[in-house]
């Protein structure tokens, strides 16, 4: 019989597959469907412009259909270089862009180009599951950060993390799990701790076209050193429904892009002709239909967290962007409180034990008093349909 | 400054990449154009029927621009089960099927599962470039052995190589960079080498559709207890023309797929929701079309064994399915030999010295002396007009 890494075997499964296979065969009453508020997934496909234009690409552009280079459509690469200089108000050039297939391939491949087995990253708690999954499985060990009332971590809190094997900070903003939009401020703060200690900083920012606030969510790119610790994500998944597209981006010096480019020829070889195309498209026709989605879940924001305003069983700790990230009333840890949702209330949201340690060290346990609520994926009808079910098993208990 | 990784980057660019730059901004002669034979990639798009079925998908399945399981589209994975169980005569169940982002990724996610940094990998040369760089990257000591004339390996020679830290055998078959397919016993002869150590034997079968057999390229599924040693990767991009699209796939276990899923859930979360449909429509309705495709390409290989057998300068090492790797006449090292062809004969092939060490242990310093020849790109006037340049060149010197 054949071995196993043991780094791999073990990391924990997929969340999101776990939860799957807690609605997979369940029935629902007719009067009380399955209202899914697990990932943060668009409910429709891009728009229909958008489709069309793809079956256009599909039929007509060859090219779309084989391999192109690694680090992604020259294209789309200059198009994000000019938006972000513009959005940012910074210099970004393409060759600091990579396309990759998706954010998660993004953090995976920058990761790769930082750290082996033995080094370590630091992540605030709650963290993005998929990032600890990766470091976990490459050996690389997970340095976590606890963070405030407001999920927010403390600049010199992580700075006692760090060691002579320390390779980066991991910040997400908007953040997921916890929606918090992470203050430019903060930001630069851990800008600054990373240059100082020759490390990188990661900032993902899949969530950022529904930023709250107006305009650049950060000045990092208006440094012009910003290449010498600044790795920043980006995912045109949610921006543009293409979730099935796979296809994300990697901001970066060309150095680290050389890297990049290695790892990826060997994990992906290229994006998709297809996805890259349509992220190109939508960048350029879609610029006011992306504005008004984002309106509409800022209005998806703002009932959320009025509907926690007056709800005092529950305890809102960060709401934004996709996710609010919520106590719950109940005296079970988490985990048994979303399989007991899905069953009492056909309600599917993910468990705060899902994105952190059961016990953080000195900390509060957190992660089992915890709720995350994808809840950008649900109208407003479902969203007051979400408070009725969490107002009814509030009164009747779990 | 960031620091990086320095696994990844004592690793080698991707060539094929390195090669794209000898063409880039050259000018070739109106009665001599580029004659490309670097990539193993369909010239073509897919053909039209199927085009129309993807353009149909975008326009009416919402699903395939959606999140899909990890592991693939369910139907895919039973398909590739129940055709694998029919064309090799064995036992294979969907759950032993995942789909992943192309073939390089399977190769990625199926060597996670097995090794960490420090283990060893046992690989021939000429080896896939990409497969060398995965090990590379990751700490994993690629063991490399010798191939004799028809680049077949030995497994006694192989057996030496193994101590208690190595974790897999890796073949391709049919082989790139080297066309020669491995014969069925010499399949089971590994097989059973990598049972008897608990090892994994894996078997890259990316260019299996182009088989000169016809049947069961060999009989390893017909093992019932398969699955405790073999891991079989394969790739839809050649078959289909779905380069561009990367869906490829791992057969294995199910305990190892459960890995594999955590690895791809961090690093893709899913293959794209088209690939895998137009796959999967491929698997229904282009079973004589790919046939016929075959035949064509079994055409060009006898093309270029009759060539290379009237032209002593050059011997043909192997040749089959997409590749023809060959000794060359001129006394400088494969690369300068790759460059100069470029330039002289508006020729783009490989030099050997992209899949191999230019002095192996022992060995006859084989890289430098050969090229490889991704004939099946060309129609057989291109096969033409290939002998013709290369005339020209041994006949004029480089």
């Amino acid at each position: 019989m054949s071995t196993f890494n043991p780094h791999l075997v073990a990391t924990f499964p997929p969340p999101v597959m776990e939860a799957r296979r807690w609605i997979e065969g369940a029935t629902f009453p007719a009067e009380r469907p399955l209202l899914n508020l697990s990932q943060a997934a668009p409910a429709d496909p891009p728009p229909e412009p958008m489709r069309r234009a793809m079956a256009e690409i599909v039929l007509t552009e060859p090219a779309a259909h084989m391999y192109g280079a690694v680090l992604g459509l020259p294209e789309l690469r200059a198009r994000v270089a000019d938006d972000w200089a513009k959005d940012y108000g910074g210099q970004v050039n393409a060759d600091q862009v990579a396309i990759t297939s998706g954010c998660n391939q993004a953090f995976s491949a920058a990761v790769s180009t930082l750290a082996r087995d033995g080094d370590n990253v630091i992540l605030p708690i709650p963290y993005y599951f998929n990032h600890k999954m990766w470091l976990d499985m490459n050996g690389i060990e997970a340095r976590t950060v606890d963070t405030d009332d407001s999920l927010l971590p403390d600049p010199q809190a992580a700075a006692h993390l760090i060691d002579g094997r320390t390779r980066a900070i991991v910040l997400v903003s908007p953040n997921n799990p916890g929606g918090v939009e992470y203050p430019p401020a903060l930001l630069a703060e851990f800008r600054d701790l990373c240059r100082a200690r020759n490390i990188a900083l990661i900032v993902d920012e899949t969530y950022r076209d529904f930023h709250a606030v107006d305009g650049a969510p950060h000045d990092l790119f208006s440094d012009p050193d910003w290449g010498d610790t600044l790795i920043q994500l980006y995912s045109f998944s949610k921006a543009y429904r293409l979730t099935g597209h796979r296809v994300g981006a990697i901001v970066a010096s060309p150095q680290r892009l050389a890297e990049v480019e290695k790892w990826l020829d060997s994990v992906a070889i290229c994006p998709t002709g297809l996805g890259q195309r349509a992220a190109l498209w939508g960048m350029e026709n879609l610029g006011d239909w992306l504005a008004g989605e984002r309106q509409e879940i800022l209005r998806r924001r703002a009932a959320m967290d009025a509907g926690f305003a007056g709800r005092n069983d529950w305890g809102l700790l960060g709401c934004g962007a996709y996710f609010a990230y919520t106590s719950h009333p109940f005296d079970m840890p988490s985990d048994q409180v979303a399989k007991a949702l899905v069953e009492r209330a056909s309600l599917l949201v993910l468990p705060g034990t899902m994105f952190g340690p059961l016990r953080t060290q000195g900390g509060t346990g957190r992660a089992e008093a915890t709720l995350r609520i994808a809840f950008a994926n649900a109208d407003l009808p479902g969203i007051a349909t979400l408070f009725e079910r969490l107002d009814e098993v509030t009164r009747s208990g779990l």
